[in-house]
């Protein structure tokens, strides 16, 4: 592997965004340019101001550049939008005028600049939705960009990225990700971003392995240092011993092996050895993520996150454009069932008025269903996209959030006047279309009978169902190691919900991240969970388990669980049985 | 009741935070003075310095003189501290400091005053205890004293406040509260502050109803127009018609009649019909609250927050001063038994280098237990404290937000580890000190049965139950409105927690606000509650009522409402049934 650094096996954890294993040389991309803040006599105001504007120039012209570049390669066609983005944030008034305001107060370019993009970068901080929050890093990117103009640093040179480079950077903006040389890059490390930022979609769509979220990376190596990348665990590991490079070489190749063997169950069915059939599905959580859907054979979507068309944009898509979104996807799900979830934000992204920017706790504030029933007009413009949709394929309808019967009651009826009223203009729609809500509250686990006497079906939401239950953010780095799926409290609210969809005869769906965890599947389906809907990348590793095991050997070991105190006792006994049943896929124990 | 205004009965609903009815004239207390903001030049930096420096001795000197008015009145003197804090925050760095900075970034001295509050203001606001919170008001009153005197504007004259007075202010700065001729003061009405604040604190300890957090209440009345306050519902009524006032004189009259009646039921113990003896203890936020507990008898002291002896002041207080604070409540309670709560708060207030400030939502962040735990040396000075202290009377001690097994296992091998140094050391506790845990998080219910294996008693929060099960911050306006302790889901929480903890045979408290709501004293007690911990004003009236129901009936009420699907549902129930039972005391409905 080349030379090879003082070795001293440093591992980090970060977030694994997209999977594999890489090795490679660290080709770091240079950090942001330290800026120059000064203050200024008011003689200069005007130079400073006009100095600005040319930035503003020099920037559009920059990405109107890269768009060009881009929009011939058709594979990166779909991401142009991302370069509108940018474009329309160069307009921004918060941006332009506040920074000439802060000019007028004496401060020079460069420090007016700072300070409106620090108010900028908190107001997107304070928003709780992680793809949202994401955002910020656009703003980010634009920043920079004008930072670097107006300091006179060149654009950082991406294009000259060496070969098997295992690319660093504080955060990658999307334009920089496009216009990489994607053939000589191993694998992504940025000390920014998440499972749907920028670098995250891009990478899981290029299929690289990425590691996000590793706040001091960039101070922590030099060019051409050797770094594993790991982004299933979200392990890296800098200046790796040569045992640990053997190690990870055997590693890579053994995954790469089973990568292959993983090929051979794309075309079977996903069903268990007690002949169940357990439906794999895919979350969507923005367009081309279709492609690998259908890459990895998941049946259908059973988590359309619809978060993405009302992103970027200053007006939400009105009826007509929803309706041909859902259709689109639709067209391509090709018969599979879509499952698609209404607005799952805070509201302030629309309704600026309502300074949702103010909640203290935005977890627990007006998002999804709550601001959606809180704005009904929007609302209704998705549920009549939703249901015109319906004609095209088959659609089933999500409500976030639910606490109580009152929401889904009024859900219903709105359904119910926009049906009245399609059929009064004789629009098509499907009568039987499935209504079904998220089992995210601890309320809705503890009213589970109730709900389940009202729809059709339950999508466990795992993710947020578990911060909730245990009182954790798990975006916290404080408290995240609270977060813990198999918790005795989370494994009892997973077998409330679904004792309370089978006692009522209605099908009950996980879809947050448990749901594609191989070594939990067996668990899941012995809770009683009738499909299981993932990132479609983990849907033949879990069919591979599902295959080798019983639906009844499930049930058994829940029993077994549910008799523990404590996650560590739940967890020892979910690796021990795993192991024991399926040596091949589990035996090994995890690298460190 | 003199010249009315023209009569609209304008309905107002704050926080009722000091029970009782008040009828009076309006005295508003002037708002904040209009500050002039404005730039300056380079050469004018150091008079402006000096000018601040001048208004910081100049308030010194005027709380000083406050300070010595106050200390001769014996029954203030516990309120010494606010001065002394006040006195405190203009050493404060970041105050002082941060000014002069923005001074010297050529902003006039008022302008950099109001920038350096707002900044101290978002810092507040960002953390999540509602007493920490409030503790902002503070940093107001000082930051209006200095801006006041800056503008030369001479200090509100709350001295001059007219006989039979509804005083209206935005905020009531402690020092006003306390100079305020109170025999002239029938109610407050305020458009800041909550449970907790100085205002809410004094009202109750003088007996004079008040609502806070009216926000725009400053700028709906005039000095002299009648105004109504309820301090039991949070109603306010500006402007009453005739008839409104009637109404409420006879409201008033008949609560004055029943104060009386209630009078007779002080000094009788607390025992249903069918002879289950429920003691009804008090909760203590400050230590001067024990007064109120004596006053109405409550049966010692269901939560005693420890919180107030940790704020308000730079260094946490040793173990021999908590010790003595234990003590003194101890030997007020006369044999009673106390909980003493171990510290309840985000750890923001003593660990700066957390960067606490930053969580997204510091409700599900490091706080209570988590942050106890994160801090073992702070944590054990208190459990010493609290053990030393368990030989001076009925102690038993109580962790708060408790999650898993895990932590509380954590708690009690803590516990021994001290225990067996005091043995060591030779220094008495009580060995059977009994350990409780509060019930509030949604996964501490679910694991109800495995947790009673492990403690004493429970209590249980519903303050914070309610919250983290409906996921629904109930500071947050736009989310309040599903807030509410009969949602369903409560209710079976509550069941399950009372039936895991008499099962295992185990006490089970009640300590948020719904155990002080005489309306819910019969399904409390039908759920398996043994005891009820409410605000000390609140014992005589839930004693009344659980001197004539019987714990039977209430199980048999619980049962029927365990059918239902909607709060709405329940609440109906509970209302006609308490009517129904004890006329005379549900019979009327509630005014509007």
């Amino acid at each position: 592997m080349g030379k090879i650094n003082v070795a001293t096996d440093t591992y980090l954890v970060g977030m694994g965004v997209s999977p594999g294993i890489a090795i490679g040389k660290v080709n770091l991309i240079d950090q942001r340019p330290l800026v120059d803040q000064s203050l200024i006599n008011g003689s200069e105001v005007d130079a400073e101001i006009s100095r600005f504007q040319q930035a503003i120039d020099q920037a559009r012209e920059q990405l109107q550049k890269i768009k060009k570049t881009v929009s011939k390669q058709p594979h990166l066609r779909e991401h142009l939008y991302i370069l509108d983005t940018h474009l329309l944030i160069l307009e921004d008034e918060m941006l332009v005028e506040g920074t000439k305001k802060e000019i007028r107060a004496l401060v020079n370019v460069e420090g007016a600049l700072t300070r409106v993009l620090e108010k900028l970068r908190a107001l997107f901080d304070s928003i709780d939705d992680e793809y949202l929050r994401e955002r910020r890093s656009d703003v980010d990117a634009v920043g920079d960009r004008l930072l670097r103009i107006l300091m006179g640093v060149s654009e950082r040179n991406i294009d000259k990225i060496g070969s098997s480079s295992i690319v660093v950077a504080h955060d990658l903006s999307p334009a920089e990700t496009i216009q990489m040389d994607r053939s000589h890059v191993l694998g992504f490390i940025t000390g920014k971003g998440g499972r749907t930022s920028h670098t995250a979609i891009l990478a899981r769509s290029l299929d690289i392995p990425a590691v996000v979220g590793l706040e001091s990376i960039t101070a922590m190596v030099v060019d051409g240092m050797t770094a594993i990348v790991d982004g299933f665990s979200g392990v890296v590991i800098l200046k790796p011993s040569e045992k640990t490079l053997q190690e990870y070489l055997i590693h890579k190749q053994s995954y790469d092996c089973l990568e292959q063997d993983l090929e051979q169950y794309r075309d079977l069915p996903s069903i268990t050895k007690d002949q169940v059939h357990i439906p794999l599905r895919g979350n969507l959580e923005i367009s081309s993520d279709v492609i690998q859907i259908k890459k990895h054979a998941a049946e259908g979507i059973g988590l359309y996150r619809t978060e993405f068309l009302y992103l970027g944009r200053s007006a939400p898509p009105d009826e007509e454009e929803q309706f041909q979104s859902y259709c689109e996807i639709l067209k391509q799900a090709e018969g599979d069932p879509v499952t698609i979830r209404t607005l799952d934000i805070g509201g302030d992204k629309f309704v600026p008025e309502l300074n949702l920017d103010d909640e203290a706790n935005p977890a627990m504030g007006l998002r999804a269903i709550r601001f959606s029933l809180h704005e009904e007009q929007l609302f209704k413009i998705q549920l009549r996209a939703i249901l015109r949709a319906s004609s095209c394929g088959r659609v089933r309808i999500l409500f976030p959030m639910i606490s109580g019967v009152a929401e889904i009651r009024a859900c219903k009826k709105m359904l119910g006047d926009i049906q009245a009223q399609l059929d009064k203009e004789g629009i098509s729609y499907d009568p039987d279309l499935a209504i079904g809500i998220m089992i995210e509250t601890p309320s809705a686990v503890m009213i589970a009978p109730l709900l389940a006497k009202e729809v059709d079906f339950f999508s466990v939401g795992t993710n947020d169902l578990i911060q909730y239950f245990l009182a954790v953010d798990r975006g916290n780095e404080h408290v995240a190691y609270l977060y813990d799926p198999l918790h005795p409290a989370i494994l009892r609210a997973l077998k409330m919900t679904c004792d309370a969809a089978n006692e009522a005869g209605i099908e009950v769906c996980i879809c947050g991240e448990m749901a594609g965890e191989p070594l939990y599947a067996l668990v899941l389906v012995g809770l009683g969970f009738h499909e299981l809907s993932m990132n479609p990348a983990c849907v033949p590793r879990v069919k591979r388990v599902l295959r080798q095991v019983s639906k009844q050997d499930g049930a058994t070991l829940v029993k077994q669980l549910l008799l523990l105190s404590t996650s560590k006792e739940v967890s020892t006994i979910i690796e021990a049985e795993m192991r024991r049943r399926l040596p091949a896929i589990f035996a090994q124990p995890p690298i460190q």
